[in-house]
């Protein structure tokens, strides 16, 4: 949980960080669902005052759209749902590290807090080519933690490739 | 139209600067239309191979959708009329400097070139703060060209928030 730095507040307490694992399983679940169909295993959820506001997983094959990742669609999903488009006081949880696409959507967003299983060493810039999450020129930063449910989002991932290759 | 290194291509003949200004007024024709019904004036287009492909203008307001800029309409209006996520051998026009999240938008496309005409200090990620477009770590490429109709672009877009200070 603490591989990245936090700016706007202090590591999860032992029960925060137990709704995370159990939040992160429903992304998980929305992985599972993307790899049945043939997309890549990506899930994504948006939770505010515990509720689900917003879901998605990978869909660029589907609808041939490259913007399809998961967490473009989950904020396309909550930001209908609820009229607005600024998920302020919101917690989005996804299965791998975003990309610089994703990650700047969760900025214009205003998401305030954004929780990742396993990073994404080739384009996640939340941390590991770079963290426009946490850019302090841009007009907006985000908490963030990692390492939720790493180990299985990352086993789904490469089993996917590896029967692709 | 030499701002930014090509890493590509040489620097476009006179006549294709022509063809240029001719396709980027077009974008800046539904930078207009953005205007007109209180969106930020800021347009697109993608053409290929002489046609029009693909267009759009920002619609975040309308759409209560922060990732609805105009690159990423224009995106997902031209893989969908296409049907395939790759909008290779095509060029996008737009009147401002793409964010972070429309520069990964237009990397995940493969999108091979890009002009656009007026800077954003704040935001742009294709020169200004950084070039998501030209970076090497990542899996494409873009040739950037800027500064085409850029006073007209940056004209509109002061007229617009000076309008809602």
């Amino acid at each position: 949980m603490a591989e990245l730095p936090s700016t706007s507040s202090p590591q999860p307490s032992p029960e925060l960080a137990s709704i995370d694992l159990a939040w992160m399983d429903r992304a998980l679940e929305l992985a599972t669902r993307a790899e049945a169909v043939g997309e890549v295993p990506v899930g994504a959820i948006i939770v505010r005052h515990g509720d689900v506001v917003g879901s998605g997983h990978n869909r660029t094959v589907a609808d041939s759209d490259p913007t399809a990742h998961a967490e473009v669609v989950a904020i396309r999903d909550a930001t209908s749902r609820i009229g607005d488009w600024r998920l302020t006081e919101s917690t989005l949880y996804v299965s791998l590290e975003p990309c610089a696409m994703c990650a700047g959507a969760i900025v214009l967003a205003r998401i305030p807090r954004v929780v990742f299983a396993t990073p994404d060493p080739k384009a996640g810039m939340a941390g590991s080519l770079g963290n426009l999450l946490q850019d302090v020129r841009l007009n907006h930063r985000c908490e963030v933690h990692s390492g939720v449910r790493a180990d299985e989002s990352a086993t789904m991932l490469r089993a996917f490739f590896k029967a692709r290759r």
